[in-house]
């Protein structure tokens, strides 16, 4: 198959578009990376370019104060018969680009890559990441490729990541973490049931307490992170005449960014002191991640809020932004489309918040940095 | 393969060998239905003998005025390395039969079959039904066949089924039913789980309620049932990032043969009142099967008891007994063999059992009736 040309400089919501009209699900991206790559190296002057597998790099060296990342990703979910990409017009939302892709996130890749074409003065150096297998497991996440043996090409003094935000700045993001309860009984024939040791049974006192659980809400930057702790997944049992010997509660910790991973899971553990003081169950962390301060008060970040009038909300979900708050980069995500209609077949995204989206960046990246900002939400 | 020959009249414990050298996994039976139905035909008198697929029937009808039907299955669950059979003899069991089935329940089959063979001039009608696939599914229970199909060849005052007892009576066996309760919710992103509601939550009070239930106990013809309701499954979770829109609560309730199976799941719902009443769950009765009375003050069931020096208790498991029960006919478990050894690959069984089993039921079907009974456990 040929390279599809792509047109920078044109209408970003043209080249929305294309991009979602180049099929590239999570494992497929050659295709979308051999067309971003000759876009770049065809329409942008002054960048040092780099392909490493699907990921398309590219950086400026004007020797500017500051450095700018814009990073998004090139895949998308299973297309649900939502591709080619449509135009319609709905009574709500005006005219809309309809499409697998079209908000999550070909809309903010348009953006990044129509800016790196047309910013002929940047007051910023730019670096443009475009990385694959960002919607399966994190394991195979691009971003996190760069990170391990590319880690000078995600330096810089803010980051952007073009994850939909409906057109706002959401600052930093939650961290997660999953523990595993565990309680163990005696197996017995549930004829004889007094003979065990029913393991599912042990489980009540947890349950009640997560049902009973009020999560913390804490300020952050002017940031309002909102904690949360829930089950997501039970499960226990041998045979329909057995005494479970075996039962397992999987709950999910969603914490604000002002607790380390260590200190969260030692949260988890107080919550649920009692029964693992007894010994009726005991705890294991299966999973985690760090959340990401928002960072908002660096000067980089400041004039970025500034140039949004300073609107922006804390993120809750866990992103790839907390890549870029590891490694010391204030990272917030902004692009075009409301993430609830992500993954979705009907998935669209208003044209006009593709524009604006484009104008609010082009004047953060040309324009002297301000500072200010303002809580929304 | 040649069919084996079974010498009926020789020692029950050398016919308990032939037959445990005889493989009979459930499913795979037709080899010594043969053996057992050429045996019948040549070595015993006066019985009518019929072969309905892998299940020997035989019957005796001289006119006495009470039936005895004595029914054993022909199947063993996997051999485990276990066959052919093995005489040896161990500190506290002494002379032991070594082998799959020995317990479970050739011997019993052995004892029936010998009887049939050598008893002269019995008090009693006797019926043998020799069945099928008793170790697997109850769709296949051959026993289950002959009731719907065969129903005449059931009838009788009382039937034995040649079930592992360790040679003790045991009489009726309790009803079981399975109830699955169910929690629905409202799934949600759980990095927002403020906007789901979790059904794993939901389960809290359930399982307080089984872990602080307190089960019945209840004398019936001198038998001690014990209840029991416990958990045996628990289930629930989508992913680790999803709050739970559903989550399921398996329960089994064992109950003693005076509730009938709609008493015995009025007492589940009514035990979870509260949670049905409000909503939090639904109860769905996924299982369920009767139990059985003992029936032991029946004339006939009575005189077995007699002969048994009026030893006898109740049994907890659900068994075959219950089909006859269904139909009216008292039925007790009677057997050699320790049953907690059924189903292992070092399962055995004192050969001086088979002996007392042989001759306690031979006093029984020769002698005239007697009653009375003493409480055993």
């Amino acid at each position: 198959m040929s390279v599809p040309d792509l047109n920078l400089r044109a209408d970003p919501v043209e080249l929305t578009a294309a991009l979602v009209d180049i099929r590239s699900v999570s494992g497929d991206e050659s295709l979308i990376a051999d067309a971003v790559e000759a876009a770049l190296r065809a329409q942008t002057r002054g960048f040092e370019i780099s392909r490493f597998g699907n990921r398309v790099l590219a950086r400026t060296h004007r020797n500017l104060p500051t450095r700018v990342v814009l990073a998004g990703h090139l895949d998308t979910v299973p297309i649900a018969g939502n591709v080619p990409s449509r135009r319609t017009r709905t009574p709500d939302e005006g005219d809309v680009l309809l499409g697998c892709g079209t908000v999550d996130m070909k809309s903010g890749l348009a953006v990044f890559l129509h800016l790196a074409a047309t910013l002929d003065d940047p007051v910023h150096d730019l670096t443009l990441i475009c990385y694959d297998c960002e919607e399966i497991a994190a394991e195979h996440n691009g971003l996190g490729f760069i990170e391990r043996e590319k880690p000078d090409w995600l330096a810089g003094d803010v980051a952007v990541l073009g994850e939909p935000t409906g057109g706002l700045i959401e600052a930093g993001c939650q961290g997660t973490l999953r523990v595993r309860l565990t309680a163990e009984g005696t197996r017995a024939h549930s004829a004889r049931a007094w003979m065990g040791e029913n393991a599912v049974h042990k489980l009540a006192d947890a349950l009640t307490t997560l049902r009973e659980y009020v999560p913390r809400s804490v300020d952050i930057d002017g940031c309002r992170y909102r904690e949360g702790l829930t089950a997501v997944g039970i499960g226990g049992g041998v045979a329909g005449n057995v005494v479970p010997d075996q039962a397992h509660l999987d709950v999910n910790f969603r914490f604000a960014p002002d607790r380390s991973q260590a200190q969260a899971f030692a949260h988890v553990r107080e919550v649920f002191a009692a029964d693992l003081a007894d010994g009726v169950l005991s705890a294991q962390l299966t999973d985690s991640a760090p959340g990401a301060l928002p960072g908002l008060r660096h000067p980089a970040a400041a004039a970025l809020v500034a140039a949004a009038g300073g609107r922006f909300r804390a993120k809750y979900g866990w992103t790839d932004v907390a890549r870029f708050s590891a490694l010391g980069v204030p990272a917030v995500n902004l692009g075009p489309g409301d993430p609830s209609l992500a993954h979705r077949a009907d998935e669209r995204v208003p044209v006009d918040q593709i524009r604006e989206v484009t104008e609010l960046l082009r004047g953060y990246l040309s324009a002297p940095a301000g500072a200010g900002g303002e809580l929304l939400a």
